[in-house]
């Protein structure tokens, strides 16, 4: 097994670098300490009363069995794989692909192992139209993964019945059901009924887990092992971070320091979360991260039914590129965000800088040096920008990016939600706000029962004139 | 011409909506009106004065003349054209390229007119590498163009000088030659004096205007050019939004109500600016917007030279995909954002939503209905949903989405960041925060004249593992 670690540094937040106005002092961590202890056994309760299960996946046997028996059917089968799916169906699934294959993945043959991976998160009928005129001759080498545990998520059904449809025409109903595969809910639902009508393949999204919390459930785990991605290894370095994050002692678990420190400094007013990744595979994995924070922790009433509208703001960015975006804004706007930087040790690959013309001795530093010297150095020296000006950064090294760290990195980050949860006294797991959306979404798309609410739409569905310019 | 606009919407700002806890009251829009018309006095002194040249670029005649000429001599040499830039000289790329052309024109050769695009603005080796294996054998049908005022820029200038190598080594002094195109100052500096000994074709950068407000300059137009997007409509729409952002009527100039809303919810403490299209292909348009408004209103000082550490975060979401990520939060976190969504009217191409099997009933509402009445119901229905939390919402409407109206789009947003700079009384067009990282970047790759900064850098790049975990 890899001995690759996801490590947690913190130093920088501390008041012995940024001061005591922005920087945490020793007291105050300490205080960290006797409030976030409690919680981690807390916790460490919770989950083995079954109400963590997200916690258990990475344990799970039955699940990569499955997975891998229908990835090996399916690899020989077809050249692409179409997953339908949206939020915790989709993110975690773009996440583990574009960390762990490389960037040209879909455009070049020689640099991939499975086939080519589209992930429809979306109802864009510009982008679908055109994938689908792409896709048209080349059907039958194309296999769907349908992912909804009910079935009723308003945007993967209508994707689902513009594909079932396509498929019914071109290949009729036995060519059609070999094409589709699902994973939804194990015994009930609209997706479950489909599948065992119409005799689909199909994988099980667990009970009891979120869609945020189940990339390492079959509904991350298909379209990665099919891509070649080792999910016996990602599925490792999570039970390798469960260790760490289990752990009591405040100062040995990274999850707990984590969430406690992103805790504290919502409550001293910096509440945008900004996660910089100074690697361009992970850029995915601080999308996948944004919701996880954002809908675990975005929370109008705390668990006492109280009112308190609370939930850090995570922002996504991309070192370097956004140094020359937003840098000027994170070091001389409001003193309002903590930094998560992201960095890579060791680069499996890497690439020479060339020699600079005669006539620009100018570019004679960069000459012969690795470009990941480059991309580090910028990380260092933005971290060292920023500091100057007193804005707290943590860092997430990777001492490697592979799948062994990245399931650690995700470990990691589902238990440092949990855990900033218990902070904030609010619960993680549920996502009530969203629903007043979908309804109104059903009242607009005409779905009897909802023409009360279609009245109520109407002020906001027309336009006043007076106010369009 | 096309007559299809752009327009903008804000009554879903106004108390009469949504209170006037959270609300604009109509004293408070006059209030508004009357600060903000002597500013659009003063920007229009500002233009005739030559302070703001990005305004002029609509109607320069010999950019679009000598971007074409390239752009013809070039459409026959390739089939891949690579822009090498960062911040400035590759987001208006991008974000012309997923507004304008199909959503897999890289991959079907059906779906394009021009050469594949790749735009590299970031030094990373893993993802560089993967190209360069696919590109090895296709360097002779591969134009680079390489985009930098003055060829300094550490990570364009690495990317420069690895191509450089390898084009010199695989194709001699005279293939190398051919294969590049360099957009720079047009007198001076290192890149201009390269491409002059080389033998560079040669676009240029303006003087004058910086980076963020180039895309309308040979920066931007070449490669949307090649790429088949009509530059000449492109133009066409800025200058007619130059019409209406430069009225004097608060009421009939959307950049002076975007930039005054903007402004007004800024300071009762809505720091956070959500760009939120509902169309997947202006994704990238909100990450160009996103440098725009950082770089251009996060300063530390005003311009009487006081502290002043402002400026609105802007944050990017995409519609549906973002609702089961971010909307949790938006509804019910803290009330401290302002929502600007995109919405088109017509959709080019569009996907009608095929049956539902007969026993799942439950999804007969969206059988036979179009995806694009399905994303816009999306989108109404989550502004609702917003609304009646007293999150304040404004949409920029596209009648179609056309060079005419990406034209438009740009123009209003690059003078409403004008106006914004000059009722938050800051200077929007520097951006002196950035320098500090590049100097210290400077010092870690071992540039003579930095040794003094390399031994202050040493306590954030060494790391004490007294606080790694």
């Amino acid at each position: 097994m890899n001995n690759s670690k996801v490590h947690f540094y913190y130093k920088n937040v501390t008041a012995e670098v940024i001061g005591t106005e922005h920087g945490i002092t020793a007291e105050q961590i300490d205080e960290l300490a006797q409030k976030t202890t409690p919680l981690i056994e807390k916790l460490n309760e919770h989950r083995k009363a079954g109400k963590t299960r997200y916690r258990d996946l990475p344990y799970n046997e039955q699940y990569p069995k499955q997975v891998c028996e229908i990835a090996g059917q399916v690899t020989k089968e077809c050249e692409n794989f179409v997953v339908l799916g949206i939020g915790g169906s989709a993110l975690g699934n773009i996440a583990l692909q574009t960390a762990l294959n490389p960037y040209l993945y879909n455009l070049d043959p020689a640099q991939r192992k499975g086939p080519r991976l589209f992930v429809f998160d979306n109802v864009d009928a510009m982008q679908l139209t055109s994938f689908l005129s792409w896709i048209g001759d080349k059907l039958d080498k194309t296999i769907f993964n349908v992912v909804s545990k009910s079935g009723r998520t308003a945007e993967t059904a209508a994707q689902f019945l513009i594909i079932r449809q396509m498929l019914l025409e071109k290949l009729g109903p036995t060519g059609y059901k070999k094409q589709i595969i699902a994973t939804t809910d194990p015994k009930e639902g609209t997706m479950r009924k489909i599948a065992s009508e119409a005799g689909f393949r199909t994988l099980e999204v667990p009970d009891g887990v979120g869609g945020r919390f189940s990339v390492l459930s079959p509904v991350g785990l298909l379209s990665a092992a099919l891509c070649g991605i080792d999910i016996e290894s990602l599925l490792a370095g999570a039970r390798d971070m469960d260790q760490r994050v289990s752990r009591t002692d405040f100062f040995a678990n990274p999850a707990a320091l984590n969430a406690a420190i992103n805790w504290h400094y919502y409550n001293r007013g910096k509440r945008i979360s900004v996660m910089f990744p100074y690697a361009w595979r992970l850029k995915d994995l601080s999308d996948w991260y944004r919701q996880l924070w954002a809908e675990s922790l975005g929370k109008s009433k705390n668990i006492k039914g109280q009112d308190v509208f609370i939930g850090p703001t995570p922002v996504n960015a991309l070192g370097t590129t956004d140094q020359h975006s937003q840098v000027q804004l994170y070091r001389e706007g409001p003193n309002d965000k903590l930094f998560t930087f992201l960095q890579v040790r060791d680069f499996d690959n890497d690439i020479v800088i060339g020699a600079a013309p005669e006539s620009t001795p100018e570019l004679n530093y960069l000459a012969g040096k690795h470009m990941s010297r480059l991309l580090n150095s910028e990380k260092t020296g933005t971290e060292y920008a920023l500091l100057h000006d007193k804005r707290p950064c943590l860092t997430v090294f990777f001492d490697q990016v592979n799948a062994f760290t990245i399931g650690q990195f995700i470990y990691l980050f589902e238990t440092t939600t949990s855990l900033a949860g218990l902070l904030f006294e609010i619960n993680a797991y549920d996502q009530p706000a969203v629903e007043l959306g979908k309804e109104a979404t059903f009242a607009l798309m005409g779905q009897p029962g909802y023409e009360e609410l279609a009245e109520k739409i109407k002020p906001v569905q027309q336009i006043d004139g007076g106010y369009l310019v």
